[in-house]
């Protein structure tokens, strides 16, 4: 598989370089282990940073619409879009405020994205989205009828440009301060996945994908 | 304290508008649980969405401006931007795939920002970072030299517009599709936050505030 992430000039990364990645699969596993990724649009001259499920399919990515349907509701042509995906793996406290840091692994996908139309596409978008988010569930829940298709909108986003961002390991003082009489190390961060709740008149025993889910590094 | 959030076109919740919030301390409530926000700036017409750590003290957002030294190395005027922050709570499994949803807590900020650049904003801006990021730390790591100083990069957003949004409880399913046989409800979801680990060169016990160290509503 050819590499279509490549280090344009926008998608290099300029501040501390050596943490940039491009490489794909580095770049593919950020996007599907993320839950929600974050969408920016431009309307105005004012941007626009909005929380959404989506899904990766090659080298497209699938965005539920409905929390973009601002910028969305009146749009026909193609549009710019930065989609960033962030994953928090802990508290890096050095001795120093200076050195203090984040462990991380962050994917920044710059594209073209338009409102999908298409009424298989969307199907399949749409059962992508389900399953990237809850693998195993779109085989039970029932599908969308032809109004709750109609009321839903999925937005899809060509990657043309991507980088990764990934620091890991413990803080790195300066010489003179490893001395100094004060905790560093890491606080490691995890999305934690609590027992399921049934809703009231649910009589449905829990089915394993959702016993067994979880999400983090295969 | 009167509430400086206006409901504005702008800002207003459009999609799903019983989900939206514009109460001050609901947005505040938001913006002080996040740990990473994400930042969009324009620039050349391209939406740039990037994580970063930040605090917020009153009316303004102090953003870590060094992941955002590709748009504000050459900044010197006031820039429009737009900052989220994100919480997810967890996942609603309903019946349908059209009814599936999240439960979470977001705040959309929109304002202008500026590089910081006077000495004191600069170290009191810092500090409020590493305190919102691990309260109690600023009193013990030591503060930065002049030298780090003049490394680190400080953006202040101020707020101007900013709305909230939040999603809680079971999934609502469509009437006729409760008898189907389906498992549904929440998977909770949340941060978790592991052991600390010490560095190989630290010989310090754990202090207090890393030992307690979470993350959520209080």
């Amino acid at each position: 598989m050819t590499s279509y992430y490549n280090k344009t000039p926008r998608t290099t990364v300029r501040r501390r370089a050596g943490r940039g990645s491009y490489d794909r699969d580095t770049i593919d596993a950020i996007l599907d282990e993320g839950l929600v990724g974050h969408a920016g649009i431009v309307g105005d001259g004012q941007p626009y940073v909005i929380p959404v499920l989506y899904a990766r399919d090659g080298q497209r990515l699938y965005l539920h619409g409905s929390p973009l349907s601002r910028l969305l509701g009146t749009l026909a042509e193609e549009v710019r879009m930065c989609f960033t995906v962030t994953l928090l793996d802990g508290l890096v406290l050095a001795r120093s405020a200076f050195h203090h840091s984040m462990n991380y692994r962050s994917a920044v996908v710059l594209g073209t994205c338009r409102a999908v139309r298409d009424r298989d596409e969307k199907l399949a978008a749409l059962r992508a989205i389900v399953e990237h988010v809850v693998p195993g569930r779109s085989a039970e829940a029932r599908g969308p009828s032809d109004q709750e298709l109609e009321a839903t909108e999925v937005v899809a986003l060509a990657i043309e440009e991507a980088s990764a961002k990934l620091r890991s390991g413990p803080p790195v003082d300066a010489g003179a301060d490893y001395t100094l009489p004060v905790w560093a190390g890491e606080l490691p961060l995890s999305l934690a996945v609590g027992a399921p709740v049934a809703d009231e008149r649910c009589t449905v025993p829990v089915p394993g994908y959702v016993h067994s889910y979880g999400r983090g590094r295969a």
